[in-house]
């Protein structure tokens, strides 16, 4: 991070969590100068930036002051439970409706699911993958067999020893993207009919693979600040024989919230007293703000109970479908073995790249920049919600990742606006996407991965104008 | 096809087939010159290959005469069927310590399931990847999720529309592999409990697959020269409700037969009469001899009643894992739901790198070249299998793929052989891999896609030096 840019950020932190009200007079050039021992280029070009980003305006002959554009931050509230416990899951139908629809290249993809690819090293992976396959023998294809790539997995065992983390290369098992690795887990350790804890709101993914493998959802509510209610989930385990917990640990889809470390420390404790396996989705974790690292639940599983899935989709490299499960002793064995039977195998040369690419690439430099951009991204995103959506909108303020979610007035259905967002062609997420029994009905999640650009600003000027109507 | 390769296919054609027996005197030079229109040194190299082959011996100052090596072929018999009519399949067990065992890449792979992989164009596979992903742009990320790559879809409804099959564009579906393909439509058409109508014996991944969905089985015999019984399909379908069928109709793993057309067509027919749909593994199908192509059952899919599978993966590419399914309207929603539900997407880069080869690669060519290889290499592994393995030992010649299936005499246990042959450095793959009730005690399947060489020889040498000793 270069020095205007660690200034942004310690700013825009402040102005995020209130340190810093809106209106208020920021320190002047020279004062910031003295105080954070910059030269006055540095502190103008922060200042420039945090201007472009709505967050501060400059007021002639008099200073730099907080943005008015003040954003209203989701609060905690106790989500309404439903009376029955567990819920059969039919969400396909919706979530493939809507999927479908924002397929179109010409659609501001603010509904999308997947990082913006422009934002990847795609002729660096071409290279991976050229010096990767140029001398690939014979041989390859056998010893890319599951578990996968023996390089690929020591270079992935590495990162997890640099997070503290013990990982046998032998645990690890290369899969179709993690969405194949959690699917595997899930059905590793399920039957038909059983029970399985999982967030509320939660990925859809979450929700189809339940949906498939016909198990019932007991829904545990997410907090927008703390994450899973961890008292409630103990609550349901010790009432109903619940089989596995699916928990996406940081940065969870679609409300961006990260558990503190205590609290995954927790809810693995939890878990291994009820002896309830944890499928731990980790696909943006890598994607924190700042410098402090946001270690997995996995991290603090002493007893094997928690089935580790990630992937390079997220982070490096979408379309190569490369993930992979960290799985504790008990559990390797059946899920390798469907991995075997559903799939065979991953593609032998995306793997190859993938492992070179970890070893030559430059994967934490990409990493770094990316988790900046994503960072300046967020304010743009925010100030251009806090310009265009009705006053009353509340909004998330994530530590990492690229999604935000968002709760609209009352009088907005997400899934009207949805509808009628697309037709001018702006694609975004409707909160029922993410609820077994179809809720959130005034909730959308808002993809902030693309950089702000004459189509992103128009596209929030339309879902302004859209809810604006609503409201008559 | 060489003048010399034609002369050499003919004439071990007619051996294979009897019209030439064992010790009868070939035609001198001189007249196959006159009768075949061809040059002394054309003729010449043909009977030198056929010797090579083993097919042939020279007599000094007599001629050529058919070798002695005279291999019994498997003849039709009826196998005998299980009292009950359904079975549960309990196979992955057996079948993963077999595989397992055979991973180690000095074993002689003769029980592998993959082509020998030097067979393949894989530098210019490599060239095809790079010049596929060196332009490819962000939009490729989306425009390969479910059904898959456009172009490469494009080009594989060309290659089936060449065989007179009509394919939409829009029906052909991208996997991870045909093996993807294959559990989707089953699992697209079934619920747990069901019965599904499978060949016996059968690629064990049927039966991992049915093992996998909790499914039964209701076992078809398959005959080595006819394929599929028909008339026992149709008992079974008058008296159980089967929902799906699943069937290899070219060249069947493992006993290498081809059901003739108007069989293919039969099938097709009784299905469609009982509304039960065809899960066609067509994987092998592009590997016939001669120049005679085998369409497959789908070609004669009226009603829409025949899901096609199959990849590039035996014929091209192993490790790139492309597959797909040719679907009929009516299972195109749910099969294409499965797999976004399942992996997502298939890789970008592969899918891109296969439409690529599929236009500049010249498949047609590769494939023709390799039709010609497997087809020698077969001669030359029945040769093989005669010198070395008992005099009583039954064999299947089929007219295309890369398998032999054989049935060793009472006395040897394919399994135990399987042990001690493995101990030893050579791999087969025992019958009971096949068989739902672990039956085929005394059969093996060997795979000829490696060329001949020292190795090979000296496996077939410990293969029958085993053999000798277990009659002991």
């Amino acid at each position: 991070m270069k020095r205007y840019e660690k200034l942004v950020h310690d700013i825009s932190t402040a102005i995020r969590s209130g340190v810093l009200a809106p209106g208020e007079k920021l320190p002047s050039v020279r004062q910031a100068c003295l105080h954070h021992k910059l030269s006055p280029a540095t502190v103008f070009r922060a200042y420039y930036e945090l201007e472009n980003l709505g967050l501060i305006r400059a007021q002639p002959k008099s200073g730099y002051y907080v943005s008015n554009h003040a954003i209203k931050q989701l609060a905690s509230k106790s989500t309404p439970m439903p009376e029955q416990e567990s819920t059969e899951v039919t969400i396909s139908d919706l979530v493939f409706s809507i999927l479908g629809s924002i397929k179109n290249p010409d659609t501001v993809p603010l509904g999308s699911a997947f990082p913006w690819p422009g934002l990847f090293p795609l002729e660096r992976l071409s290279r991976s993958l050229a010096h990767a396959t140029r001398d690939m023998g014979p041989a390859a294809i056998v010893e890319s067999l599951p578990p996968g790539n023996h390089d690929l997995r020591r270079q992935i065992a590495r990162r997890y020893l640099m997070q503290g983390i013990e990982a046998d290369v032998d645990s690890i098992l290369i899969t179709n993207g993690a969405f194949e690795a959690l699917n595997l887990c899930l059905e590793a350790v399920t039957q038909p009919g059983d029970l399985v804890a999982i967030e509320s709101p939660a990925f859809y993914g979450c929700l189809q693979a339940l949906e498939r493998l016909q198990l019932k959802a007991v829904e545990i509510p997410v907090d927008p600040i703390h994450g899973m209610d961890l008292d409630y989930l103990e609550k349901m385990l010790e009432k109903a024989p619940i089989r596995a917990c699916w928990s996406m640990t940081s940065f969870q889809n679609p409300m961006g919230v990260s558990m503190p470390a205590e609290r995954k420390q927790a809810l693995v404790a939890l878990l291994t007293r009820y002896q309830v396996p944890l499928i731990e989705d980790d696909v943006y974790g890598e994607l924190y703000f700042g410098m402090q690292e946001h270690r997995p639940a996995k991290a603090y599983d002493q007893a094997g109970y928690v089935m580790h899935c990630s992937s390079f989709s997220k982070t490096l490299a979408p379309g190569y479908r490369i993930g992979w499960a960290l799985l504790p002793r008990r559990f390797e064995r059946e899920v390798e073995r469907l991995k075997v039977i559903t799939s065979l195998s991953t593609s032998t040369i995306a793997q190859a790249a993938m492992a070179d690419f970890l070893q030559h690439g430059g994967y934490d430099r990409h990493l770094r920049k990316l988790r900046t951009k994503f960072e300046l991204q967020q304010h743009q995103y925010l100030h251009l919600i806090a310009q265009y959506f009705p006053a009353e909108t509340q909004v998330t303020q994530p530590h990492g990742g690229y999604f935000l979610w968002v709760a609209l007035p009352e009088h907005v259905d997400a899934l009207a606006l949805f509808q009628q967002a697309l037709a001018q062609g702006v694609s975004i997420a409707p909160g029922p996407m993410f609820s077994v029994r179809h809720q959130c009905h005034h909730c959308i999640r808002i993809n902030y991965s693309k950089p702000v650009d004459a189509p992103v600003e128009q596209a929030f000027r339309t879902l302004g104008r859209l809810m604006d109507v609503m409201r008559s």
